[in-house]
């Protein structure tokens, strides 16, 4: 079942690489979509086979009519199927591209409305693995003709953050700090929030941050069970959520996940950069490898946010983690959703302990957050460029070649066998031994990247998408700046008053207090997550190189000079 | 000075492996001619550069007409010039193809007669490195106009062994034992030798085997120094040569090595493989590289040749070692040439101590022996084949990567330490540690296989090269066998007596024993350098992967999770 696919973007292949230069517009077959490390195997109208990013690349396919009771046919559509499973199983129209998730593989595809060609789409999960917004979502489709849905579902998981930054086609504009009224609707507010939502910055040794508990909120997300729903045509995952304070497992299939992103995106995305959750970058060969690799991600999204003291703390937070029963969960659910604290506002919720920053000082370390963060965004992508690379040297030619000197020594060893000549068995032997210890080396090579190289991608990966929603936050904060250097325009022009100029410059002060702790906070917890990723890279790799020397010295001992 | 190359066979490159595909016939454009193992770098017309085996192409190159008056200008010939030096410093006439000689790099050309071309040869050895057959032949080209040579000078050297097969164009025929007579010669002549030059054969453990002596001659090729002459137009090398038996040194030029590789050829290449003395092969980047190059292989030929007790017991090899004088020297030279035991008439001394052995026991040994030296020659060119790969991979890809690894960490580091957080020197200083262990290890993986798979290769290299020989020497013997399977037939014609059957049938009983004592020998010998080759690179490989481990456990140590 090869798919076809087309180049979005030229690519010119690193010459001993295994990579294949591209031209956008061009036309590939993917002969294998199960490379990792995000590529993906292609070959070109030449014949000449070689690895193209997956990011690069959509795969496209004509579309079949009708052959199966489970399809449902659509007109009016072209669709691209999910290069991994070669459907489409859940889509969203639009008046304009939109993009669509496969359930299988939960990668997010793009569905051009395009001339009248009939889109078939799976009912049957054929692995059931299962994003599972697709049933309401479905729903949807069916109840409205599919052109109501442009401001919800999808659109949302496209604009998070940076992890998409490569694939994002459309820019919308839903994103809560940028509504029509932007910063000065904190401001310029009348009334600041009071009472329990109440946020403290205290002034730490560093500078300020935020209030961190006693002892830190922790989780475990384990044991995926499939379920089903709509007479067993689809299927899903829960997974079981154990918080280290009741100690009482709670249930969340991967859409309450994303509620839950949602509201916290909605709560604290102009003050906090939550990363969106594992999705599209999710790939694994089998379903259980899939499964695996989707728990660890959002296991490691659940941690981070349970290290997060404003998000860990916060009531929609613990709603998910510790609901009693499925009406706490859903009158918790309707309130958080209701929640008017949401966008700049949260800000109003504030509280420095300190006293008010200039607007000089605010803008000067606003200028630093922000060049740090775009530097740090260039690194993370260096490591993750190097070791794509890596990755793909270790599981492909290097070991091939390892297997080639093993199968050399061995092939030597039975010639030898057969010189006729007595007394050379402690020679054969020993060849033999040799050889067989290069293919075990072979074998050591090809496994250690998911050993040591893995923790270092996906630590990277996780910074990587944590850094795209930076330029966010610090937009939000970039434009409270410009307001307040408005001010005296404002007042002079009777727009604001002379105590709202006053007003607005302390609230800035707030925001940047906000900003530092944010800072602060990820400033220690990226030092505690790159310290740990080292140690264990660096570990592996001492153990990886310490057991090849250790099979190499016994292969050794085998040789013999009289 | 780039040099254009013709492409003599098609070669498909190896995806990942930096090679390039070359059609037969395709012009390419030499890029780097100092790549090693073999190897060298060219560009297509398209553009593309990889890397070809150097025993694939010819380097080609239009001449230019006297514009140096070290320059002697002849017309009627076409020539390639030598791909590293981009000069032909010396060479042959002849009425067709005839290999030629560059005298800095010693790589056999090939200049084939064609359309009136001027062919300019450079007087002035440039860098000074000299084969210095070059002067004698030179001579002989202007005295004779160069059309008497094809007998002589080169041509030997093209058909030594199978070192050369893959670039052998022309079949000589020259070798002794394939005169008109052939085997026969021995086998049906009159008076066998008697005297000092018996060379006898005792039953041994393992067989038949040599007289070996009680102590092994050795000898030691050393302190390479320039001479010149021609008033210092024309310089050459000399080595000094120590047997351990006088413990005097004498010196010689390769021209010297070349006349005694050609003595022990006549005398017992058809009882002995003879392997050709290190020419073509030799390549170096630098003058000095070069030198020590030739010198470590003249010492593993002068090494191999001391080891074989006929060899190193016959009287020219004695001369060579241990030439009392230059008068001395030249009797010697002189008596060698004249020596008339040559050819297969190197069996008429041997003395077996066994019984006769039956012509059909004779063919089974022969066949075995066949089979077997056919065998491990396809088992030495795989494993000379997968190291030429691991070279490459070794010293390009591989520790790229590596560096830009440890770029990618000492990135990171800088950017970390442009955060303005205070208290992340430990982390910063460690990644940076890290980082430039890694650009440690790009350097240890590129300098590795001069360390360890170069003696691999030096030895099967070798190895390749004697049982290139063997053909022949089998040829000879299998001729034989079937001289006296027409015994019957020749004494029914009438063309022998039946007495002479009887001596043709004891006399292949005689060289039977002769190859079994080879064979022995040989087997002897491939043990313990097998042994011996495999302890030395597995050693170094086990170092190798220590000390690579231990820096990493350095660079681990440095990072701390509080």
């Amino acid at each position: 079942k090869a798919a076809n696919a087309q180049v979005l973007y030229d690519f010119t292949a690193e010459p001993g690489n295994n990579e294949l230069t591209v031209k956008e517009g061009e036309t590939i077959t993917i002969t294998n979509p199960n490379i990792g490390g995000g590529w993906i195997e292609a070959q070109n109208s030449r014949g000449e086979i070689g690895l193209v990013p997956e990011d690069y690349i959509e795969v496209k396919q004509k579309i079949a009519v009708g052959q199966d009771k489970h399809f449902t046919s659509y007109t009016g559509l072209q669709c691209t199927f999910c290069d991994a499973c070669n459907q489409i199983t859940h889509f969203t129209l639009m008046d304009s591209w939109t993009p669509s998730r496969c359930t299988v593989y939960s990668r997010t595809l793009i569905v051009p409305v395009s001339k009248n060609i009939t889109l078939k789409v799976c009912m049957h999960s054929t692995t059931g693995a299962d994003d599972d917004e697709w049933d309401d979502e479905w729903d949807d489709v069916k109840s409205t003709g599919g052109y109501a849905e442009s401001e919800t579902g999808e659109g949302g998981a496209m604009q998070r953050g940076g992890a998409h930054a490569t694939s994002m086609k459309i820019a919308l504009n839903k994103f809560p700090g940028f509504s029509k009224s932007g910063p000065e609707l904190y401001l310029l507010c009348k009334q600041l929030a009071k009472g329990k939502d109440r946020l403290p910055i205290y002034m730490g040794e560093v500078g300020p941050v935020w209030f961190y508990p006693e002892t830190q909120l922790d989780c475990v997300v384990a044991d995926p069970k499939k379920g089903s729903k709509m007479y067993g045509l689809k299927s899903y995952i829960e997974y079981q959520i154990t918080p280290n304070t009741t100690n009482r497992p709670v249930n969340h299939r991967y859409k309450h996940f994303d509620w839950l992103y949602e509201r916290l995106l909605d709560k604290f995305g102009s003050a906090i950069p939550i990363p969106s959750l594992p999705d599209k970058q999710v790939t694994g060969r089998f379903e259980e490898e899939f499964i695996k690799m989707r728990m660890e991600r959002l296991q490691g999204w659940m941690t981070r946010m349970c290290r997060h003291p404003v998000v860990s703390n916060s009531e929609v937070f613990q709603l998910f983690l510790s609901y009693k029963d499925e009406k706490d969960w859903k009158t918790g659910k309707r309130k958080a959703e209701k929640d008017e604290t949401v966008g700049v506002m949260i800000f109003s919720t504030i509280e420095p302990e300190a006293s008010d920053l200039d607007p000089v000082e605010v803008e000067q370390k606003c200028e630093q957050f922000s060049r740090f963060t775009k530097a740090m965004d260039d690194g993370v992508k260096e490591i993750l460029t190097v070791g794509h690379e890596h990755w793909k040297r270790c599981t492909g030619p290097l070991p091939k070649e390892y297997q080639r000197i093993g199968k050399a020594f061995q092939n030597l060893s039975s010639v030898f066998t057969s010189s006729g000549y007595q007394g050379e068995s402690t020679l054969t032997d020993a060849l033999t031994a040799a050889g067989k210890t290069y293919e075990e080396i072979a074998q050591l090579v090809a496994e250690q990247p998911r050993k040591d190289l893995h923790f270092l991608m996906e630590t990277n990966n996780e910074y990587k998408g944590l850094l795209g929603c930076f330029p966010d936050t610090i937009g939000v904060h970039k434009a409270a700046i410009d307001k307040v250097k408005e001010g005296d325009k404002l007042v002079a022009t009777s727009k604001i008053t002379p105590q709202e100029k006053v007003t607005m410059a302390k609230r800035l002060s707030t925001m940047s207090y906000a900003l530092q702790a944010e800072m602060n906070h990820f400033h220690s917890n990226r030092i505690y997550d790159y310290n740990r990723v080292m140690q264990l890279y660096l570990e592996e790799q001492v153990k990886f190189y310490e057991t090849i020397a250790e099979k190499l010295r016994q292969a050794h001992s085998q040789f013999t000079t009289m």
